[in-house]
């Protein structure tokens, strides 16, 4: 049916030109030039272009509903950034629609679909574990709708964008572990993919380095979900090996409150024979007995930062139409909390 | 403008029946006699009702939206219930509106409009707190919008509910103090108004009660915001007072957890001079030690039957017109887990 329909993308790659430029074009903008507009329209007469009513709706209406696409909701990460999202987006009249990956690409791909249908007036998200290619929010670019990524984002995608500095966070974590006098530092590391678990892994690796203390590839595990469980088995089997480790750098809270039963359920004493850290400062970094040392992060902020960032930007955009926009990554602040565990 | 425009309810009000029989009335349902359907309809001319275009638009078109509306996202019970909401929504192809109350009842009134305006297909909401009157959900009844209300529900609003035994299963935390010995106890409770925290109030006088053990006013403290710390300074005080209680009955795990680190604060030792009890089973409870006896309370089961009930109600009268609901209560099951506070 709509299968073959022109889009203004198939006219900019006709073209050699940008998406922008063929939509200013079509739109009569005055920074676009005679022949260009000349060009443009020839072509999409050429092609049978007819502008989607969709976006000719999109353009008039505004929903005042913001789309969410983040992996989980019962995370001690997302649920506060989702906070930090929520209230400051109702403070502004925006309400959410929240939507979750389970790390799963073909779920976030339906759910831009949905959402770019529901003509959401901008997207915040954090991508699943999985997605390599983000060719799925193209659509929204091509639209004009802002997007706004967080902690999981993607290097190539032009975006705004709000994070921590993943590397430097974990280079402190490491070098913590190493002034307290540690040389056999494991890391109970996230999965391949995220650009955030690579970089922690890092700034561990880098910290090693600079501190002349060789990285031992048995000594980096590499989670799957990121669970409790992961953290408690990944330490039965590092604490069981020939070289045991005498720090663990865990990726996150979750894999240092396992890392630190497993220690337990062996009799090796914490902080003495084996020091631990984790990531995220959550509650139960707080409540676990040792207390676990962590990297705080402002994950609240995180989601202010970022629906700020967001209505900014649609309100640029409903203002000056699809002007350019000069993308920003924000990057906000860590610090390490000293507990027990080390 | 539009402030006199008569409604369905207006003319109910008038004829002293009901919205659903003047509704029927109006689009000529067999199931109403004749002379209502002609009484309904003369005083729908004398009051110069117009049906409401809005209205229409609704019965139209699907959103395949929800609104959800909770008091908090930051919490172990209402992110893990919205889990559930949200898995088995987006598996049926809906997707979800979340709204927050902040446990404040205008809030949540402006979240009823706006999810109105939305054109949500239908709402699951926990009341806030606050909200005593339950009058801003009639304009979704009004427009037979079907609406599902879990653990904070309102016991004069005619709608399908999700719920567990509050006041069984606090019967049951109570009665387990007992049984370990506990001649004094100690119950930090919810709020004034939420039924759910008037249910455990009751089962833990119940409990007493039937166990000859007089209820002591004094051992009874109120929370405001249910947080660790009114936990903390509760204990405190209680501990701290001339007579001691040798066990408490918290209404969340959070309550139980402060109050554990109230007790260890004052050398106390738990559960040998003091016995601890919990409700919830969050994560925190396992962690902390000693261990927290708690309620476990299914909590994502709850999202998940509250999203069921509700997208069956939404079937039912898309293939049924409005026809009438035989609402129902269902009551999920909550289990004793006994650990080291105890």
């Amino acid at each position: 049916m709509s299968k073959n329909r022109t889009t203004l993308k198939d006219i900019a790659l006709e073209l050699g030109t940008t998406i922008t430029t063929v939509s200013k074009a079509l739109k009569n903008y005055p920074d676009i030039s005679k022949e260009t507009k000349k060009a443009v329209i020839k072509m999409a007469k050429k092609m049978n272009y007819e502008p989607d009513m969709r976006a000719v709706a999109l353009k008039k209406g505004k929903s005042n509903i913001i789309g969410v696409i983040i992996p989980e909701v019962v995370h001690f990460f997302f649920s506060n950034v989702l906070e930090g999202i929520i209230k400051n987006a109702e403070e502004k009249g925006y309400k959410i629609i929240i939507t979750t990956s389970h790390n799963i690409s073909k779920q976030e791909k339906k759910h831009v679909r949905f959402l770019f249908n529901k003509k959401v007036d901008g997207i915040i998200v954090s991508l699943a574990n999985e997605t390599k290619s983000v060719k799925h929010f193209d659509i929204l670019k091509e639209y004009d709708i802002p997007i706004v990524m967080f902690d999981k984002v993607s290097d190539t995608f032009q975006c705004n964008k709000v994070n921590i500095d993943d590397k430097s966070s974990a280079y402190k974590a490491t070098e913590h572990l190493i002034k307290k006098g540690c040389k056999k530092i494991a890391h109970i590391r996230g999965p391949k993919h995220p650009l955030n678990s690579i970089a922690r892994f890092e700034g561990y690796r880098s910290a090693l380095e600079d501190n002349d203390i060789a990285l031992n590839p048995n000594m980096v595990m590499e989670c799957k979900d990121v669970t409790l469980k992961e953290g408690y088995d990944f330490t039965l089997e590092l604490l069981n090996s020939d070289d045991k480790p005498d720090g663990i750098f865990a990726v996150t809270d979750q894999i240092g409150v396992g890392a630190i039963q497993a220690a337990q359920s062996l009799g090796i004493k914490i902080p003495e024979e084996l020091k631990i850290i984790g990531f995220s400062d959550s509650q139960v970094a707080q409540i676990i007995r040792p207390s676990l040392t962590t990297i705080h992060q402002p994950n609240y902020e995180i989601g202010e930062t970022a629906i700020r960032m967001l209505i900014e930007e649609i309100e640029l955009r409903e203002a000056h139409g699809d002007s350019d926009i000069d993308f920003r990554q924000i990057i906000l602040d860590t610090y390490l909390i000293e507990r027990e565990s080390t």
